[in-house]
């Protein structure tokens, strides 16, 4: 880690469109960021976000076709990051409540509880009730990830456009079990943003 | 603000569900902090965030009955933060571009070009797929103002379990265009967390 002031890493975040193409980011340092991405909440903790690190020439050629105008990304970047949902992440919900149960965070009977109730809860829900549910989670994983790679002197530029009904199957992933959310490109910046602006916070907040 | 190690502020939140009922958060701190956490990305720089900011009695009495298990959260935080999707976001981008050409950000060829471009294509966009778009961008704010929340020294809980399809209109809002993504409470807690675990990076990752 290289850099921990919050407010360096935070506020002077901008989506980084050029990278240098010779920064590769080795395999170990890319689930170590993840592993300090993921302490992000989710919904009754169910974690459904699924990454594919694309790291290879033979991937990136697998996503050009797919990213539209985002090629510079994926041509620069030490890697493009395809963040999924699993429509179906309460299938970890065992092994999540019993590793929880192991470490004394929960009590044993509280666990058959949590899967006699809240599994057959997601699976009853509606396929659009779960995207909702899977999108909003991963997203918040997303953003820290974003964070966590500033920390570790990388910028990111997150993606929305690219060929969405294509992309999992591209992958090698079930298309209506894994939605994509976003991409993530990352690396070292080799760009100079031009300068963003937003809205103030007294245009968008209503006080009740 | 109180604190600027990132490590401790990512790596250390925890959702908390009780807070000091005497802790009250000025709303100008409350505007300041929002202003850091909108500095999150979005598509096209649309911003469709909006934020209601549930601070009083009678604000917080017309949440209670919508925010089902999550009593605690309402009757004991500073606020309860609801947050929407505008699903018509892009009646913005004339402001949100005309200042990136006032700073300089881009030239106004640019901006018209953006305008007869995007605007359009959000307008033809399936309500689905706004939908999606609103509620990732939102999300990517909302960690963000989660992490921001705790650099002021406050703790937050994000909750996804309310009536979705009442709360726009409870809190005077239109619900065909601001759509829920979720709530968080903010203040200082007044709670032990029980701890919690996370599946392994190499669980979720896949490398190409």
């Amino acid at each position: 880690m290289k850099n921990n002031n919050f407010e360096d890493i935070v506020y002077n975040r901008q989506s980084i469109k050029v990278f240098d193409e010779n920064t590769k980011i080795d395999r170990a340092e890319m689930l170590e960021m993840i592993n300090k991405a993921v302490k992000a909440p989710s919904s009754i903790n169910m974690q459904p976000w699924r990454l594919v690190v694309v790291d290879t020439p033979e991937g990136k050629d697998i996503l050009r076709p797919l990213v539209k105008f985002n090629t510079r990304q994926n041509d620069t970047s030490s890697a493009m990051i395809v963040l999924f949902g699993d429509m179906k992440c309460h299938e970890k919900a065992d092994v999540i409540l019993s590793r929880m149960v192991e470490k004394g965070f929960m009590p044993e009977k509280m666990k058959e509880q949590f899967l006699n109730t809240y599994v057959p809860f997601y699976d009853s829900l509606p396929k659009q009730a779960m995207n909702d549910i899977v999108k909003i989670d991963t997203s918040l994983m997303a953003m820290q990830l974003m964070l966590v790679a500033r920390s570790y002197g990388y910028d990111t530029n997150p993606m929305g456009g690219f060929e969405k009904d294509k992309i999992a199957e591209a992958l090698g992933f079930d298309s209506e079990r894994y939605v994509p959310v976003m991409i993530i490109a990352i690396g070292k910046s080799n760009y100079t943003s031009h300068g963003s602006i937003r809205l103030d916070a007294k245009e968008i907040t209503t006080f009740k």
